[in-house]
């Protein structure tokens, strides 16, 4: 029980990410564990396992626009979701790395969530963001000129790479030891797993996964 | 408000749609509303949209059994799993339609539910199908003649094509008038919607989905 770490991966291309980022925080706060954010390319992700993001499927993009709204409303989060969707986060990701943002990490991310996803702002326009940045006090040309070394594109890279490794196929996905949790809605089971309350019956999973494939997908 | 039907499309390749079954019917009796089940192809939403399943990305496959254990056992659901996975639905699916089923069709979807995710029988099995519906005290003979008709083969066809036609990208999906919820976690959403409370901002989706996409996916 000792020292566990909860891992965060995202992107800020994921509504998803954003309300569960708010939990994980508040959660990470209540039992004083430590939080380590991991911004990781969902589209890395999508590319390694040959998935589909939901952005691309044009009724499940409004679906999960609608399901953003009413979440949002529902929980009083502010909400208006980002100037363009998709956007390329690529300079968001970079900001939020740890060897970019040190230690306001946790802030930086902060404030690009909510210039983004609260409040609006183009999340792909380096000059949006800049302003967002000062705005929350930041000094963002070093900022800036710290995402523009090698080794923070390598870092994103790397990141991406050790989230897969690991299992994760969409954002967001929150990893405590090597339990994997996808999604901003199963924190009862992750509080029930960090009580020791873990109600999987890992003998029934194991069964399961052993058994067979019956039939793959039939095409049309 | 009047005459108000609720669509459930589903699959039995899904254990979500097992969980979201469940949970239609309580909520169709508790509000007195009409339920009608339709059954869909999952993989022809899938071949449709250029989707992928659950079931065919690893991690995710063994993330979406975990939960479903887990979920069953938080609220005292049966729930073994069917004997192989993914298998051939077309079977059950044609047994499920109303056109085959008749006025028995919601006993026989439970009885394939409960004998396939919560007993663990094949589902792809024509003979572990027939033993599973005579237990529950069905003509299965007769039903079974009925499936092989072309009416039921058509009919399935067309059920899917009309779920694409309404948007529909997954299962479980509910459809209630025009709007299309997704899954078997948003029972929520569908109360305040029956309410006349749904929490959503149709001026703010409006002019998220007016938004023009930023970047497409990053192909590294």
């Amino acid at each position: 029980m000792q020292n566990r770490i909860i891992h965060f991966y995202f992107d800020y291309l994921s509504g998803y990410a954003y309300f569960a980022w708010l939990k994980i925080k508040e959660l990470a706060e209540k039992r004083e564990l430590p939080l380590t954010p991991h911004p990781v390319l969902f589209a890395g992700l999508l590319n390694h396992w040959g998935h589909v993001g939901p952005a691309e499927i044009p009724p499940k993009r409004e679906w999960v626009y609608k399901d953003g709204f009413r979440y949002a409303a529902l929980h009083g989060i502010h909400f208006e979701g980002p100037k363009f969707h998709p956007f390329n986060p690529l300079l968001t990701l970079r900001l939020s790395l740890l060897e970019v943002a040190g230690d306001k990490q946790k802030q930086v991310i902060d404030a690009l969530w909510n210039a983004g996803w609260g409040n609006g702002i183009d999340l792909g326009s380096e000059k949006e963001i800049i302003t967002a940045l000062e705005t929350s006090g930041f000094d963002a040309q070093t900022l800036i000129e710290k995402v523009k070394s090698p080794l923070a594109k390598e870092t994103l890279k790397t990141e991406t790479e050790k989230a897969i490794a690991q299992g994760a196929f969409g954002v967001p996905t929150i990893i405590i030891e090597n339990e994997l949790f996808w999604g901003s809605d199963r924190f009862e089971q992750i509080e029930l797993y960090l009580d020791g309350k873990d109600p999987l019956d890992h003998e029934k999973l194991k069964k399961m996964l052993a058994r067979p494939r019956g039939a793959d997908r039939i095409q049309r």
